[in-house]
């Protein structure tokens, strides 16, 4: 078999050859295939699983290998019974406004489907991180992040209940937590910290996503302030680690 | 077999049980280990696999796949025969002093091995992130970064060769290539954009990081600028998955 991928000098080293030439099967069809998707283009139907197998002389296990792979990485996705080349990964910038909170971007997540509201004693680890006390009373806001045609994410945020007395009456949930804050309570945001990590998908959180478990996702944590520098929210939001990149722009520390 | 993992509200909500109930049994097992892991801490050897089936009284394949799953999500980690509990992930700034340039800090990659140092004409495309012409020459630095007793990530730079034109016979290959440029050649650095993503480790990859293929890794393109605003490097740096997350502070909009 043709274990050359044509790879220029210069590409991003990503052959995936080492050096000793120990290749694993089913990453040389993988490698094969993505060379099909680039002709293909976005949108485009993958050739079925047989025709594959049989164009590539592999099991249609080994091709199946190469197949979830490239799902798992995003760039190819199930359409109905069929699977299709994917787009490519939505850019979000790092930024207070970026996730769900500031003006709508083309392919930005437009939208949320509330899962649960409740309402607890904050506990102990908690109170510092919400500006409250333990056992004071905190709101639990658990929101599906939709993109245009999609579910791309799951967040999580925890905000005292007297920063937002009639948060389970008085707020739209597909809306903006920020905006709310900010044009019902006049409180502002300041400044975040925000960690980023990669993490499994749980049972829980795929099926509420809809994507398969064990599909490696993009956590990001954050701890934010309002305008004032007095803690406001901590929210845990979980995003398609095969939809999504984050961006960001740094500063130079030389002068 | 007891499926309630005991979380307390407010914890984050990662307990994995959809709300239906249907939980596949690994889950449950995950659960299981998880928890055991908090007990044992961090270096403590984990219990043979044969006696946590019979514990847990499940398969052993079963229990592999629990296992896989914290191995992948860096809570556990293999030592010599055995396997272990993993420290905490490694937080690293986001920031152009972050990953391996900066001063040191404990847990922070504090090395690099190079892998390859090649010279070869500017394609098309890398040619304006690089503030040169295609066809001129560029070099291409491949390292693996080293934190403190473990192979960390995989480095790709791509630097014009005017910018440094001695980088074969005058550079460190295990010193920080911006002290290089900053110190022996004037050029210090501006600001940079980047873009995170997760994407798993190739054959090649894994084979020179030293972890398993397909493990979920952190991936920062970066391409920076120097001080004049003048494009200067393009990186592409892989971090494992299991060991690193991110961080950055953001400043608010709304002044």
């Amino acid at each position: 078999m043709d274990v050359s991928i044509g790879q220029p000098p210069g590409a991003p080293v990503r052959s995936g050859i080492p050096e000793h030439g120990r290749v694993p099967k089913y990453y040389t069809v993988k490698a094969r295939v993505a060379a099909l998707i680039e002709e293909l283009g976005e949108g485009s139907p993958l050739p079925a699983e047989r025709e594959l197998a049989v164009r590539y002389a592999v099991s249609r296990e080994t091709l199946r290998q190469a197949l979830r792979e490239l799902l798992l990485e995003g760039r190819l996705r199930r359409k109905g019974r069929g699977t299709v080349v994917a787009g490519p990964r939505l850019k979000q910038p790092l930024s207070l406004a970026g996730h769900a909170e500031g003006p709508r971007r083309p392919g930005a997540p437009a939208g949320r489907a509330l899962v649960a509201l409740e309402r607890f004693p904050c506990p102990e680890a908690l109170a510092p991180e919400l500006g409250t006390r333990a056992g004071e009373p905190v709101w639990h806001l658990e929101r599906v992040l939709l993109a245009s045609d999609e579910r791309a994410g799951l967040e999580s945020t925890y905000v005292a209940v007297d920063r937002a007395p009639e948060l389970d009456t008085d707020f739209d949930p597909g809306a903006s937590l920020h905006s709310y804050l900010r044009e019902r309570r006049g409180v502002g945001l300041g400044e975040a910290e925000e960690r980023i990590e990669t993490v499994l998908a749980t049972p829980r959180e795929a099926l509420l996503i809809g994507t398969s478990p064990a599909l490696p996702m993009l956590l990001l944590h954050r701890l934010s302030r309002d305008s004032h520098g007095r803690p406001l929210e901590r929210s845990r939001t979980l995003y398609r680690g095969d939809r999504f990149s984050f961006t960001t722009r740094l500063a130079g520390l030389a002068g």
